[in-house]
């Protein structure tokens, strides 16, 4: 592939910035919300959205594909032949709900930018990361023959753990074959340190909910004889970590594979220590799993995390009440080889063992996905390290993400294909969180970044595994 | 006094049971909650309809005194003169806050009689109490002369613990000037038991702020390094009661007055065993301090409960979020002789000792009051317990109830009077709770048993006690 079409394809992009911009601002305007069925009509206005702009580009066979949940959004450009490998684009059209609302400085989904950043819900995670590859394909479609054959799956449930997208990948096994997958879902530790992610945390979320009493009842009147499933609901919470820091579910540890120690000693020259994650996260001191380092915690142990908690009066001023009911959201976060369903299983035991028969209990499956590794030394990876060092002029980390993508697992079991995990989002983009941001330069960067990952794959010419799916 | 009058008093309320309901209709459907300042139009229009209510009964001097919070309503008829006892009626025109809404069956603030029972948020706790003494002093004064004097106290802070009352009393100690209260505001165990309650304990309310990180987190990106502070005010919560249900918050026992083993005795005769409280509040199971019973536990032990609990994402479906903030309100139920202040401290001496320095916390006073004792050899007791013989045919059962009315220890301290704590609402009246009701054939029974009552009382002539205050 000549590099006069890959520099016309960077001239190309730079001439865009602002329209890129714009477009990326109507597709964060739109409140898709993967968890509330109140939002389901903006799912599907999202899906239709990212569906025309691909037809837009004249990318071919684009289809809003129904599932049992949200829909995905298939198309494919396979203009570039057989010579050349097959990437399967990855990504996700849903949000996380924006509330607390009053914390935003400006709407969650009336993108506004302020400084370098543009702020709104799935600026970074991951609409963002979406129109990159989309205006990465663009800027290289626009000013001559692609060198890579290109297949986009993008679907409404990442943030829900993804329930539809096993069944969907099983029953387009053909459609999707391809040789690596490329998923910009993770992000960069720093704007000058472009990161490659090998793997990703699993993910298995539950809501457990308690009964007492038949109804609130006047705390003086009964307090003192009914056991308060707040105060349960606490005590079964609090006992699910011992003094240092390890998850008390029983045989929760069981499955994990243990960090060798070249992994140990590579994870240690991150250059991030526990004044940076104090600096991120404004946190007055690190808390965790005695004797891991805190990269070791986030990326290579399992943890588990209350969510949100609800009981009782929670308005102003004092209600004296002793609540019927208490609820508790919960997620698991899950490394190689941990099971989802396993893990279930583990916490309906933690809660047959110690729940009191003072109160009744359920657990609600809120979804989830396994963990995944990938490999690091091949020429896909390869074209992505060279990329990355022809934008930044240095090479990737290789880094294990605490973050859950279910799709890498799933493209990994049902197609036998890797995925490169990257995106340029940061640490203190928000993400999940009020004041959702991208740093745009960066987000220009990764761009470009995508336009020379194109060309550094077509030059590798061939398919790169032999596992095709 | 003339047997007649009494007769025709009762006569008079007999026929006015329709009017008497409307009336209380009228009143339940001000929503006037407390504390809610979202409210306060509704509190200010609860105080008017009441004082219009007693200038309508030619209560003379009705006046609508402003406080530091919600307006006192007070007045006067003491047409009976110097040689009969003055009778000094308590009460309290708030409402507790009637979420959650969604459980109620008709509406909180539209008044609905289904079979015996009038349902709508007050009705019981304590419109209808209020209205009763009243309705009964309508009876009397329109019959024939009002056997004793009568002034009224009716607040609009009781369900806030009653902040601004001391204060009230104190400036107005000449005008409140009176030989015993009626309070109405507590209970009968069940509709054929009237009841008279001697000891009420005490409340202090708090609400736990805990911070953590700056904003809500991924709970992926940093779920392991960061303390969730809602796991933390579980593991503070967890920690405020042991194994045999005793609180832990240093001292919390100390100034507690021990039961004598008479008083134990005569508290094993009511019929409210592990199984009268099963039933009354569809708890599973009973819980509770060890080596005392139920009844022992509800009305002469304190207790510590959480009210409610919030911390962050509750909506539906997951949100893998690590929130930065969590909360939670806790009442503490006081016997004789605990000190609200002191059991702030004990509680800021609990979280200073076991807070970890992971997160930043903070403790917000939502009011309260000590406990009360009340003397049940006097001769106003007397009267009234002879009163509930007329009504009910049998003498009235003596008890220590849970709940608290911090006017009772004021008044007790202050002008130096006891009060008669009674009233006609029932265990299962789903009080502070949705569905709130009150059982319409015991409240008629009520007033006529305070019409009994006043006219027992005018009989016995004089002044009750030496120390008036």
């Amino acid at each position: 592939m000549s590099p006069t079409f890959q520099s016309e394809a960077l001239q190309y992009a730079r001439g865009r910035a602002k329209r890129f911009l714009d477009d990326l601002k109507a597709f964060v305007a739109v409140p898709s919300v993967s968890t509330d069925p109140a939002y389901r009509e903006e799912i599907d206005r999202a899906a239709r959205w990212i569906a025309d702009r691909m037809r837009e580009l004249e990318i071919d066979g684009v289809e809003v594909c129904p599932t049992g949940g949200h829909p995905v959004v298939y198309g494919e450009v396979l203009s570039a032949g057989p010579g050349v490998p097959t990437v399967l684009v990855y990504g996700h059209y849903d949000v996380q709900p924006a509330e607390p609302l009053e914390l935003w400085t400006s709407g969650a989904y009336e993108p506004a930018v302020r400084g370098d950043y543009l702020y709104g819900r799935g600026a970074t995670d991951m609409k963002g990361q979406v129109m990159a590859v989309l205006h990465a394909v663009e800027a290289v479609a626009r000013t001559g023959p692609l060198p890579v054959n290109i297949k986009f799956l993008i679907e409404g449930e990442e943030e829900i753990g993804s329930p539809s997208l096993r069944s969907f990948v099983e029953s387009n096994k053909e459609r999707l074959r391809c040789d690596v997958a490329l998923n910009t879902d993770t992000g960069m530790i720093a704007p000058d340190r472009p990161t490659i992610v090998y793997a990703l945390r699993g993910l298995a979320c539950f809501e457990i909910r308690l009964y007492g009493p038949g109804n609130d009842l006047h705390s003086g009147i009964y307090g003192g004889v009914v056991h308060n499933p707040a105060q349960v609901l606490c005590e079964l919470i609090a006992g699910m970590h011992d003094g240092d820091g390890h998850v008390t579910l029983p045989g929760f540890y069981e499955a994990v594979r243990p960090l060798t120690a070249e992994e140990r000693s590579e994870l240690a020259r991150l250059p991030m220590d526990e004044s940076f994650y104090r600096e991120k996260t404004g946190a007055p001191l690190l808390w965790g799993e005695a004797g891991f380092t805190p990269v070791e915690r986030t990326g290579a142990r399992p943890t588990l995390e209350v969510n949100g908690i609800l009981s009782g009066y929670t308005g102003p001023g004092a209600k004296t009440v002793l609540p019927a009911l208490a609820m508790a959201k919960i997620s698991t976060r899950l490394v190689p080889d941990q099971d989802p369903g396993e893990v279930r299983e583990q916490l309906m035991r933690y809660l047959e063992a110690k729940a009191p028969p003072t109160v009744r209990w359920e657990i609600v499956d809120l979804g989830g996905g396994p963990a995944s590794l990938s490999r690091r030394d091949s020429g896909a990876a390869a074209a992505l390290g060279r990329a990355m060092e022809q934008v930044w002029g240095k090479p990737p980390l290789f880094k294990r993400e605490g973050g859950s993508v279910p799709a890498v697992s799933i493209l990994q079991d049902l197609l036998g294909i890797d995925s490169l995990n990257t995106g340029f989002s940061l640490p203190d983009d928000n993400m999940h969180g009020p004041d959702e941001r991208l740093h745009l330069p960066t987000w220009y960067r990764g761009i470009e970044m995508l336009i020379h990952f194109f060309f550094n794959l077509g030059e590798q010419g061939g398919t790169l595994f032999k596992n095709k799916g």
